[in-house]
């Protein structure tokens, strides 16, 4: 049986109870919230956990092997390090930490430690990153062109963090799970309406070494709802539209062939443009395979794929937006 | 009765003709290109038209009030000079010029002569822009916050330029039109995947002094074909979809307001979502409408709303942009 | 305290049972099921209910006043007149009865009780259907030309019902809320490929003594998920699509007017083409609507919109659509 | 050389026109109208034919060969008659005729006569017509079950013929072509809203011999332009949907398996829902393949796949169902 300690029933807190909950050998044993309201529900929904205003209860508790730190991204390196440091794996929600400083303290503590730590990249769990990783790594796209991606809708906005750090986290932990090879350089730009200091709507481009270009387009104040994310590759050209119900993905047997000549009025290009194919997508839900795995992890003492320094490869890219958005486009190197 | 020239009859060309032959009082006397094959198809589809390998038996010719000039942009400059030094007024395929100071020359030119440049940014005559300007202008989307803009698809990669000058010029005339406000800086970044020295996807970024970003997403590599630009502003938002056979346009009664508090944790945001509205576009050929006008405007000594100084608005991003790729996203004051 | 007891806890149950015990004022008390696999699941969600394998532990017990009945249709009717018989209030899953007998001797017993039937019409609940109501009713449409509706998708085959008892209740009872007049006459086709004597594809047309007609497309073997209502009127058309997350109700500006002449090859037809409107949605959860209407009628003794009476008008038009059906698509007068 | 006339240039008539002028070997000599201003507009667009109000100038002429007939359905008949007594091969629009006994006619006078009728089901000649074709031939799809066919918009209303003979041929033919096996049994139902006696809301139902069923939603008042067919079979699953820029057909590897057992609480009923699959759909121009091929079946003797027994075959399902249309449904044998 493995003992599960949980900090942070708001939102989030409550999908990842009922998951670990769900999960044969692992029992939550405390629930841990500042807001008494969020107390009230834990203890309404989970009479036979302890509920705790004090995070120490957990973090220090004795019958406790694993902590789910479902918290603001400012309180995620304290509370981790509590738990790291009594001997507990953790589970953190994204973005992993504020900075990558307190993010390879947190790793080095765990591995001095023996300890797992994974960090909430839940989209690397659903059917969708599964097919996509399995296209790219099976070489069927060919060689990648680019990634570009969009997450945009209206709202909402957060109150300690702008929009990179909200939403990109979905997108940079998928494609740094998709593409083996790491950035380079980024930029950003990007926007505050409100002189909160927190940008609501930016555009970040990533640089690698390779022929590959990646875009994240990020807006709070779509009045659409888009998930979309187009990659480019060689041979296929693939489509992952996240709203839609089914046929999220879409692989497309289109092509550009360039094939340089003497002079530019000879130069030859050939378009290539085939069937499509949407290939079935498994349904089962992202979390809960997230979190077993997570389980799974501990008992086989395995790494778990979206480790620490997943969570680490993220927060450097978030950093590195942040540092070219605030200069206007900087070219930031990484 | 107007007397037209064309210069130019390879793909977009016969539109060009077929249009202005169809409007009363505009005869098209003469037709121009260096292709053999492409005389052919002119004279069997004009047999009435001078028909020429040489353009100065245009810009030229005592016969000859306009001409239209439709050639790649590097040879946009000295045609439309040589015409306007012949006293004839210009129709000019967009990108205007190929730079900002050939542009300037041509409009200084044209304004010594009396003359009038039209450049051909056919967008600003669809229903749909038109819509958009109207509902702008009239404040009922309130302030500005934003101009989102993707237009990608496969190909058809150009020879001499890149996908800036190909794509963006359509999205800067729309936004340069329906925006006042002028942009005060500009970073693009992109990549050119096949050795040609010419980007074939890019991301620009436009900046103005006031609350308000701009953003395109320019890609000749995609395999599905996206014309959408979101419009964000105070009171409303709107969605112009141009591959929509119906509803291009879509206003939605949605909106965001960020109170400021003392501490971010009493942050309001308010919410609104309301209905959807597409109002009813008018379908007519947006070409033929264009080339109405820029008659019309020589007849009543216009000046029109693409003319030069337009044209160059327009040139002077897409320096702007290709300066700011070249640096690799450095910010471009204009 | 208004307590409640629960027959048949299989797929849809669960819903109600957790919609009830979410409304204040009201206590599941009771579960009840044939099934040993679902008396262990109700148990476990729900300690403090009793659970029985025995009908009459509800239908009889002395400290239940309502009772809801998610069982097959088959069984409704002795369900219901234990339930009515024994002093209870009833809620009765679609369709009401497996035959218009049953359901005139279930109203009647009901009424002589002075007990509520409510029929699990939950489309009648839906923000979407209300705006449908609400757009008939208000006259914005104008008079009704036709109500055409297509329910199809892959599976799930019923056992004991056919493709008409299965979805056509959905539909019907829409329909009998939004259009006052009633029906005068049915045929029905289709089709069972499984020899099992129950059809899987099922077309049905509905007569109205005025110039009105409704049709309905029902399938269990479509490979794509449509569920799309159209509502043309005089004055403005509507479409429900139930499949879009977004804007599920479309009201067009659209409308014909014929003006008959002396000669078919004088006719005037006036075509209109206007705006789209998407008029907002309520997105709350119906079934708690539905739930919450039937305790407020029981509290306040008010008759159900979604009576015994609405579920014998849609019974009856699916005994009639049955009876047009064997016959090959006879005219059945209703 | 084939020399060809033209009687009827209203609206369909210039495009048969247009493409019958660019095949090679062909010539339109004489164009006919009744109406002053279509042969205004022949006269000006072919300046080196003939232009005449009377179509005895066409059917009776020398040195014309074929005869393509573009006229209101009622005239087919007599036109298509007069011209295979002169000795013309024919290409008739759809429907071929009023009635299958002139159908049965025109057949024979052009078998004795040895000249060949085509008749304008242009949908056959599109490549996703010739998809379906071949996925059906081929046993990809599997022993069908269902064909499904809606074709709804707003107008135009026809002056001479009911919503089935305006739309219906186009499905019908379709049908008549991609399933070998011909119905034996119509019954249709509708409503005309303004008095004319001609319906203008319509939907049929085919039934087969065997285990097949085929139905059509045909409306002249839709706000929404749907035209989509279903197409149901063992193995595979198919919706064409003809509004569809691309992707106009999906394959969708989806299908049920009904094993029936004793009693029906024990059928096994297993779905299976794989791959969507969008083949590549040639955009050639349809009417153009379609008049190439009639001037081929004409020069080589061969018999034309939309010949009049294809004609005749639509012809005697539009009156099997306009007999079922009045008879409010009853079933027609055919």
């Amino acid at each position: 049986m493995l003992n599960v300690g949980i900090i942070g029933y708001g939102y989030w807190g409550p999908n990842i109870v009922r998951n670990l909950s769900s999960i044969d050998g692992v029992k939550v044993v405390a629930i841990c919230d500042r807001r008494q309201e969020s107390l009230g529900r834990a203890g309404k929904a989970y009479p036979h956990a302890r509920i705790t205003a004090d995070h120490r209860d957990i973090t220090a508790a004795g019958d406790i092997d694993a902590v789910a730190i479902i918290t603001p991204v400012s309180t995620h390196f304290k509370l981790a390090k509590d738990a790291l440091s009594n001997g507990k794996h953790v589970f953190v929600e994204k973005p992993f930490t504020a900075n990558t400083r307190d993010a390879e303290r947190l790793i080095e503590l765990a591995d001095r430690k023996g300890l797992k730590i994974a960090v909430d990249h839940t989209f690397l769990f659903t059917g969708a990153v599964k097919k996509i990783k399995e296209m790219v790594d099976s070489r069927k796209l060919g060689g990648l062109y680019y990634y570009d991606s969009t997450r945009v809708n209206l709202g909402l906005f957060q109150h300690d963090v702008n929009v990179i750090w909200d939403l990109a986290p979905h997108d940079l932990s998928v494609m740094d799970y998709v593409i083996k090879e790491k950035p380079v350089a980024i930029t950003a730009t990007g926007i505050d309406h409100f002189g909160r200091n927190l940008a609501n709507i930016a555009y970040i481009t990533v640089y690698f070494k390779s022929n590959l270009i990646a875009h994240f387009n990020l807006n709070w104040m779509s009045p659409v709802k888009v998930r979309m994310t187009l990659i480019g590759g060689e041979k296929k050209m693939l489509v992952w539209n996240d709203m839609a119900t089914d046929e999220k993905i879409k692989v497309y047997d289109k092509g550009v062939t360039v094939k340089s000549a003497e002079s530019v009025y000879n130069l030859l290009v050939e378009y290539r443009s085939g069937d499509m194919w949407a290939p079935r997508v498994d349904h089962a839900e992202a979390l809960k395979l997230e979190l077993e795995y997570f389980v799974d992890c501990i008992k086989r003492d395995k790494e778990p794929i979206n480790d620490g320094n997943a969570g680490l490869r993220i927060v450097r890219m978030l950093e590195a937006s942040d540092s070219s958005l605030k200069a206007k486009g900087k070219l930031i190197k990484i």
